[in-house]
């Protein structure tokens, strides 16, 4: 028996140990029994709706209690328009990152940055990455780019009728901004790209979005600017669609690398060798060693860019901070470099092509969350480019932490004492 | 002037708008000046260190009250080993999905799943393709391998020092895997792979993990192993890292669809026409013709695997149920597939292979977490590979929700509608 | 022993039968022993050189024989200006395919298309696919854009340096433009693109090329507009290259899907059921059913695009009409799609973005190669549009070819009947 | 106007300045008018024949000249079971590179390299690299793995049904390997992987194949086990097909870095500073600053492994040496890597885990591929393992040529030199 064929087999006799080939069908099979109850459904939140609930979830006084404090039961109803079918909150905890010192051509100062997590290790991991940076005297920060997208697609009969189509659509540039345009206060349609395969058009409307992440701003002005297409052609598609999987919209794609998607921030730090030393306890060579190594290691497994765990910040920002949390899928593509410099110390730089940030709309106005926007001092309209500069700020303290950790040889002696006595 | 440098141009102007290039420059500058202090660190959570950490945060009241309410005052100390620098509680709102039925090889009942989102729309659409699954009769799940993974690597003088080096640690496997597994109850080493590039040797080292996502676990047992073959070694490499970015941790990489990591699952269903037509109001026709543009637009984008929104249910499941929200970034892979049967109905089905997830460690023993797998009925130990069996089920029931809207020509409509009404 | 590393075993087992780790070792080190001589190197063709060359190779009379024929002999002087050090020619055999229809903006007619390859059964699955092609009418073929790029880069000792430069430079896009095109008699720079990462500046020159394929004009006109800027900026950069990896140049890239590079196409074929059955012994269902599962294949494999052997139209084409094969490796990305119509018969659509082809320059000019232009009617300038058109309609007869040989079990057949008898 | 849609346009202008849009329709609908004749079609190789195709062809008396030359007139009958439709033959200019001091496991010796191409400027490349080598003692290299693999599908109405037949499948290991193996005399079934997508199976069935390339092999013996398992199978498939696209068959795929696709080789030379600066006019710190500058570059441009033009050599050998020319497509993906040593000498390593290279079958018994061949020492059996390690060391050399004209500022200058004098 081959290699790969054996490790399915002992993963198929772990299975058939348990359970008969007929049982396992049998488990697979659809069962048409009763139906239980729905859910009762609403995107209104109130008690009444919120108890039914809980009494479909049958006995369940202690997650009752957990969810459904009284703090959520005062409160709930400042989560309509955030959720549908409430029945209470998860809490998570929230530790300090900082300070993290920030030379961005929007963010400027010392940046005490909430994390959200339940994974050991990491806000101390943050946190001693921002306070090297800013030891070093600030980390520089540049926003590179801005916009938000929807991707809509039209097939047709044939390239031919797609062709026509096309030549009507380019000479209706204008009222489709005006009418895309029309249904948002902050958005404007920047960007307009065009990609034909065979019969089927695809368009990509990037927009900038002023200070919300936008997305749902870039839904409504497109939806409305296809309505209008659809209205007006004289060449009418087959079929048209408002999103085409081809907008990157909550998954890691290539294409970010080359354009935008949300907020593009580039940011850089010199740490001098001393500082590497005594903070990290290694050298910029070593970790530049490790990072010419690294870079190997995630060009052959298949990585979009290469760079090492920009998740872990980002994913605790997001939901500190009232941010989509499934965009830490898009977001976490990216590029970290370390280079030795001529004097000897360790330059690092960042570059986040896909940040999909934001200080108004979707949970940023939410109590908890906008108190972390307010800890940062970025709560609210004037902020967003702001926040993506800290936020990739905050990978690179990460990636410094990470690095710094694996070379001196303290990465699994980090993560074993400060996960240790975990609750059964 | 061409069209993308326009562009560029176009972003330029606006900052230069707003700032000269030498005011530009001078924001971009390390700034020696007095650092701020740092934030009193410690694992410990204690109501002192907290308290001063608050100062730190100066004039925060508002914030403070809301990070640190009542019910976060009296349990701080539950998160101990699960945070450092606590100051307090971020609260999101959970949403109730369901039921889905799920017939699983592990998985076997109907489940109401816990949703933490802030996005409105979210749940609601979940719940939709839920219902849907449910009044299928279900969808059929099955883990299909797992084994979660450590990539520590070597350097060497030369290709052939690496050689014997090799040589030597390829009839040492058993002492490998006796020392890795000695640091650990429940890990077991299943797999070791080897990946040679010049004079660098890379390992992967797959572990079982029993109920836990076991990334500590694989780091625990991978260093005992590295520091056994250190030790004992003849050829002494020149350096050796736990890690080299080759594992996969926290990032998409298109090698976890030709293995696994955490768990892989494929689920299943078959949605009767009716169905598609009453719940959905479209049919499996257009939306498998949906499904044939969206993987084109996919694969144009440059995705790994092609799916819809994976990354919607993971978060929102993920941060419910005390799962490494991180995790995300390289859970959020896969594929998703639809066919019309001979008999016209709709058949559906996903894979995922990179499921990170566990239900005892990490966060999972959190009050409010624990609540959440409480109510899937799937805590603690003897319940991981239902809840990856569940969470693909979720994932399928998001993409028939969501394809099923962009096909009904409702998907602006429906997060129009839900999330109207943000407070400012 | 787990099954990956006793893959790793097994294979080192047999290297262990065949030699000792120390034979191995040996057989790895540097051998600083007498070198060999150089071959006498030069650009220019003359039967002296050619002859030294000859006698170096030593006792090779069979191969001189074969090599250096009295064809080559006589004419090896057209050879100068492609090649260095000259010994001889290989020959390929050309094999026609045909008729191929192309109803393109370009190419217009019934084009016998000659292909060079040595792999049985090539030949004659381009050809059928063709012919079944030009039954049904032929394809539809459309250029959707073109340019040539090159890709220098910059790096300078902070962001805020590099800002300046591009500041400086952003502003000087007529003088970069003329400069550049001072250079080419046909070459126009029609986009130029600037990616920032850290204190790297990628630039990305897009051009026009006339009927070349274009990459050194590309690079000569780059070069010129590199040493201008070099010399005009106010703001040095502490390095600066011609080319940095980034324009796609001789390898497959992710960021071809999302613009083009050389010529891209998009074709479409209808070929009607009764065609489908009689000419490939299958049905359009079938064949769209194997699309749908190959896609998944391609998919899951980690391709750039889904497709399924463009690279065999390419190779043969490129090698028979002077094209640059290693080209193939950037060229053979792209997309195939089938469906069935709404009347039941096969539409087939295939686009490729990335085909660097041209009618003049490079090897065009060589005899038998613009005989192969010839055959096509496509020789010399004003045809390099067509050219690509025919490519890609070229590689959408060998993709229908191939999907049906594996939809009506022929695959396997064809290929042993057509191979058999192979020379030892 | 948006800067993307301004190039669509404008590329638009000027189709519309040579036709109308109803003149392009027109182009593209399908014409039903009379058929062109068909190719005389066979794969018997006979003069009567050749002759009607040249009729066909019409009035092509110069290229029926040059491509039916006397020797390639007398010699026709050798090119039987390696093309179709034969008319001739196209001559490749053949340059020596070498030599090329390769120290492998396999390959022991001194090689002068034959290479075919029609671009001026890659010989002397790649004879630069390769005396550099020689000078600097030669390069390691070392055959890591090897197997050439076919990817058969299977779908099923349910993934319990393909669960049923994936456990007998599992048990009958050694019934399918017997099968495979009893097509072949060289080739052996190492080892077969499965992957499960909802109701699909996929298998990956890998075979050592000898001295030859092996996909003809492969995918008899495949052919052979599928009919096998579809005659014996008491689960029935609903469907099933040869290959799924799922093997990497002449496409770059992200698979081939985590496997092996052919051979797979690492190679590694350094270079001494004063062979550097001698050799290439430049320093092993400006390459190795290069390289980490073009890693960004390729890991932004979406590249399957990172190298610079591994194409160009692979190209040209292929070519020569009647390897499979397509082939190119998926070969050049892998890893180059330049690091200073602690000596100041330069560290250069390369791998390619996927040359589908052979010294038996295909195009390698064809007189002048032979002779090729011959010159390498290389020809028929027993040579394919060395073969593939003088691959990898001239790409190497290859990628120290490029490497060091862009360092020393002559890449521009080599290029316009050598190809100066095209005929027009």
């Amino acid at each position: 028996m081959t290699a790969s064929d054996r490790h399915a087999s002992d993963y198929f006799s772990t299975l058939l140990a348990k359970y008969s080939l007929d049982d396992m069908a049998k488990r697979l099979q659809p069962r048409s029994n009763a139906q239980p109850p729905r859910v009762p459904g609403s995107p209104i939140i109130s008690p009444d709706l919120v108890l039914q609930r809980w009494e479909l979830l049958g006995d369940a006084v202690d997650a009752r209690a957990e969810l459904l404090d009284a703090h959520s039961t005062a409160n709930m109803s400042i989560y309509q328009h955030n959720i549908e079918n409430f029945i209470g909150t998860v809490k998570l905890p929230i530790g300090i990152a900082g300070p993290l010192r920030v030379n961005g051509l929007f963010a400027q100062g010392d940046y005490y940055v909430p994390l959200a997590t339940t994974e050991a290790a990491l806000v101390a991991s943050y946190n001693r990455g921002s306070v090297l940076i800013t030891e070093a005297g600030g980390a520089a920060a540049a926003l590179l780019n801005e916009g938000v997208s929807r991707a809509p697609a039209f097939t047709f009969e044939s390239i031919e009728k797609l062709g026509r189509f096309l030549s009507w659509l380019l000479a209706r540039h204008d009222e489709i901004k005006q009418v895309a345009e029309s249904t948002t206060r902050f958005g404007k349609l920047i960007d307009l790209q065009i990609s034909v395969e065979g019969n089927h058009l695809y368009l990509i409307l990037t927009y900038s979005s002023g200070d919300a992440a936008g997305q749902n701003m870039a839904t409504i002005a497109t939806d409305a600017a296809l309505r209008w297409v659809l209205q007006n052609t004289p060449v009418k598609p087959r079929t048209a669609f408002i999103e085409a999987n081809f907008s990157g919209d909550k998954k890691a794609s290539a294409q970010s690398l080359q354009g935008v998607r949300g907020k593009k921030v580039t940011a850089e730090v010199t740490l001098p060798a001393a500082l590497v030393r005594d903070g990290l306890h290694t050298s910029p060579e070593r970790m530049v060693e490790y990072g010419r190594i690294a870079t190997i290691g995630g060009a052959m497994s298949g990585t979009i860019g290469i760079q090492g765990h920009f998740a872990n910040g980002l994913a605790a920002l997001f939901i500190a901070c009232g941010q989509d949390a499934a965009c830490v899928a898009e977001a976490a593509v990216g590029n970290t470099r370390m280079e030795v410099t001529p004097e000897g110390d360790l330059y690092v730089a960042v570059t986040l092509p896909n940040l999909i940030v934001g200080t108004v709309g979707g949970g940023t106005g939410l109590p908890s969350q906008q108190a972390c926007l307010n800890i940062l001092g970025l709560a609210g309209p004037g902020h967003a480019r702001a926040l993506a500069e800290v936020t990739a700020c905050l990978c690179m303290a990460g990636e410094i932490s990470i690095v710094g950790a694996i070379c001196a040889d303290e990465f699994t002696r980090a993560h074993a004492r400060l996960a240790r006595g975990h609750r059964p």
